[in-house]
Parts: structure tokens; sequence; C-alpha cells
């Protein structure tokens, strides 16, 4: 579910940057912000096959996202809010995947962590930086840093001998109450340059 | 031939780009433009070692190519067309040598026939993105999607038990040409966003 | 040492880029700034598990860099010049570290002398992708050619036998005095563009 709606907001955002985009490139674009993260990060841990190609359903699901996506483009673009929930779905998900497949390459909590990070964002920042904008990790308010901030509370419930679903759970709701919040609220991080 | 003929438009691209480039930046270029697509397969694959490393010759063959586009630069700007039909011809070959090596992993044709199209145009993608452009398969009218198309064709072919000889000639011949037509008539797939 | 300061040259690279990013955005990039060009390396070698992900202590220095960075902010901007001394040490002492590692997986000269300019230079080319700028190493006289002379310096005296320690010391020396020269004269490679 995850990698159909990442694969769905890969193809809005490549046709929304450029009118001209036909479905080859909008769908190329939207393919490889789906499969970005998790093979960088399984690129990362030396974890082969990548999950899309050792499992032919991703090509299909991430195919069902690019067509939806284009049948559906006038429509989606309404549907903004419902969007941006389903965008904190995906993230949070693939964040608490992502950070328990790293772990069971026998790595250190704080690298897991970090890895869960990647699965969630990096597939945006490769598709931004194919379409040449600043990647959106760094325009949005807090988001791979909630995806951080999640991944440390599952990696600490887990230490605390929680029972596994119930970290994954509390994990991903952390991730999407922290988005909520932000987005509401206009919270951010401070700036790095000091005025 | 494949791979100097794309050093050779990597090192021309760069150049065109911007005029201040120095030969190492041509060059530098050149080489991952040449290497990026094979490359970007074999990890993905996780083929170790990656051909160039594996085998010094693809890095003299590159530099053979880097230092031709260096010294013919005027000659070769005004050769467009035949340079048109080297790129073809090396997308084709590099797009049915990608698809044959990926099948060797035992992975499902539908994977193969994207490694296939990645050995052709990654290549590509990754100059563009260093040079700061929108990468040529978003701009170009079908070319990526030929790629695909030639590699589709291949492997069907092999479906049939065609000999490989013949799978191999007619999957090139496709690609170069839906290429000449696309080119010729200014073919276009749909746009992705209606208007 | 070199991890230290390649993260706080990210860091800093990212926030004069762009006043807005906030200390998670510019942590990010001094990180991939800093392991950027290694995880590379150690990616095309197929050399499993990278180094900051088998070694916790990477990440740690990391993050002290990036600390460092923005607490002295406006300080580290002031020293420019000790700044290009500490840029010019950490490319040497990466290039030639790159290369020997890469001399360990049985390769070529030739390659492992490339590998040992990617440690150094590549980590600089991501970050600079990722903040959508032409990468410095294309905009800087001679930079990584400075390297490469550095990694063919150190070869060249390890086939003639010359202790290690001192192959090491005389291949950092020249990258160095390379680099101070080309800064103090600018001298520059001829252009690959003829007028």
């Amino acid at each position: 579910m995850g990698t159909l709606f990442f694969a769905m907001s890969g193809a809005l955002a490549a046709a929304e940057h450029n009118e001209e985009h036909d479905w080859f490139g909008a769908g190329f674009i939207g393919f490889i912000t789906a499969i970005g993260g998790g093979s960088l990060r399984d690129i990362l841990l030396g974890s082969y096959p990548l999950v899309w190609i050792g499992d032919l359903m991703f090509l299909y699901v991430i195919l069902i996202g690019i067509v939806l996506a284009g049948v559906f483009y006038n429509l989606l673009l309404k549907l903004r809010k419902t969007f941006l929930l389903f965008d904190t779905l995906g993230i949070s998900l693939f964040t608490v995947l992502g950070t328990e497949k790293a772990l069971r390459f026998g790595i250190s909590a704080e690298v897991a962590a970090m890895m869960g990070m990647f699965t969630a964002v990096m597939g945006g920042v490769i598709r931004d930086t194919l379409i040449n904008e600043i990647p959106v990790i760094f325009r949005k308010e807090i988001y791979a840093s909630a995806c951080l901030l999640g991944a440390a509370v599952y990696l600490l419930l887990s230490k605390l001998q929680v029972e596994r679903d119930i970290c994954f759970l509390i994990a991903v709701l952390v991730i999407v109450l922290v988005r909520i919040l932000v987005v509401k609220y206009h919270i951010s991080l401070p700036k790095f340059k000091r005025k």
C-alpha cells in the first residue's frame, strides 16, 4: 500500500512540475519514487535481491498506482488533504518496516533508525533531484526528522521488550501525529544559520 | 563500441552545456555517462565485480572516446545526424546486452526488460543530473520507451524459442526503427496531464 | 578527522546555499557529504558492510562535526583560509586511504586511482547535486585531478617498492602542494572546447 501510494505521488509530482511529461516520463518518475528509498537501503546494507527485483508484485502495484494517478489526475489534485494523510501513512509504514529490515542485518540501533528514515524519504529525494528541484525534505517542515523520531521510538520500545506489534503501532502513530501537528501549527526546527 | 560512443557523447554534452569545462571535467562526465547505466544495473542486480572494474579495457576505450571527442570537437558537432545514429545504435546494443545480462540472474522477464532500459538510458540520466539539466529521457520524444519496447520484443522472441542471434538483431532493429520514425515524424506519447 | 571535516563543510555549504535550512536539513547534507564518497567506493567495489554502517564511531564523529559547524558558524566562515587547508588535507587523506582500500580488492592500479579520487570528491558531488548546484569539481580549478595525480604518485612509488608510510606521505604532500599552488596562482587545465 505504501508502494502504491508512493508511485502515485511520484507520477503526480512529475506531472505537476512539468506539464509536458508524457505517460512514460511521469511513470518512470513514479517508479523511481516508489522503489528509490527501499533500493537505496538494500544497496547500503548489501541485501540482495532488491525487494522489487525478487518479487514481481511490486512492479505491478507500481504500474497500477501510475495508471490510477493518470486516470484520476484532476480528482486527486483536489483531494490534497486526503493526499497528505496518505503520504504520512506511507512514510510512517516505510520508516518502521525499513528499520525492522535493517535490524535483521545485525547493525546498531542508530544506523537502523537512519535506514528506516532513508527508506521513507530517499525515494522522494531522488525524484526531486531528477526533476531538478530542491528535495522536499529540505523544503518541508519536520518531515524526515519525524521519521527519525518514529524509528527511535520503535527501537526504544523494542529494547524495553514491548511486543513487536505494539512497538510498530506506537511508532507509526508518533510519526502520523507529529506530522499532523507540524502541518497544522506550522512548527519548524530552529534554523542552522543564525540571523 | 557502445561504451566508446557514450563516453564521446557525455564529454560533448558537458562541453556544450558549459563552455568553461576543462578537459578533466568533460572527461569525468564522459566517463560517468559511459559506465553509469551498466554500473547501476550491476549494483541493482548485485553483480560484482562491475564490468569496468573487472576489465581494464573499458577504462581505455572511454579514455580514447574522450580524447577523440576533444580533438574532433567542431567536426563532431557538425555531424549531428551521424551522431544521432550512433546514439541510437548505442542505446539499442546496451538495451539488449543489459537485458541478456539481467536474465542470467534468474529474474523475471519484466524486471529484465527494465534492467535493459536502465543500462541504455541511466548513464545519460546521471550525466544530466550532474550538469544540472532535466534528464534527456524526460525531454526527448520516445526514447527510453523505445528501449523498453525493444527489450520486450527480445524477450518475446526468446520465449518463442527463436535463435538468440535473431532475437538480438530484431530487437536492435526495432529500437533503431522506432527512434528514426519518431525523430522524423515528431511522434510523441500522450501527455500525462490532460489539458 | 577527514570525516569530521567533511561533515562540517557539508553542513556549512548547505546553510550558505540556502538560509532556510534547519538543523536537520543542514545536518542531513553534512552527513551525506561525509559518507558519500566512501559509500560510493564501497558499493562499486562490493565491499560490505559499508564503513559507517559497520562502525558506529563514524556516525558520532559526523554528529560532532555538524554540531561544531552549527555552533561556530560565523567564526568558521571568517576562517575561510584555514578552511581551505582543512579541505585540502581532507581530500588528500581520503584519496590515499581510498586508493589503498581499493587495492586490497585486487583491482588494477588504474581503477584503484579512480576509486581514491571518488572517495575524496564524490561526497561533495552528491552534496552539490542535492542542493541543486553544479558540482564543485566542475567549478573549481584542478581539484579532482590533483587527487588523481596524488593517487598515481602513490601507486608509482608503491610499485617501486618504496615503504608504505613514505608513499602515503609523499602522495598526500603532492596533493596538498598542487592545490596550494593552483589556488595561489589560479592555474587551470586547458578548456575542453576550443574558442
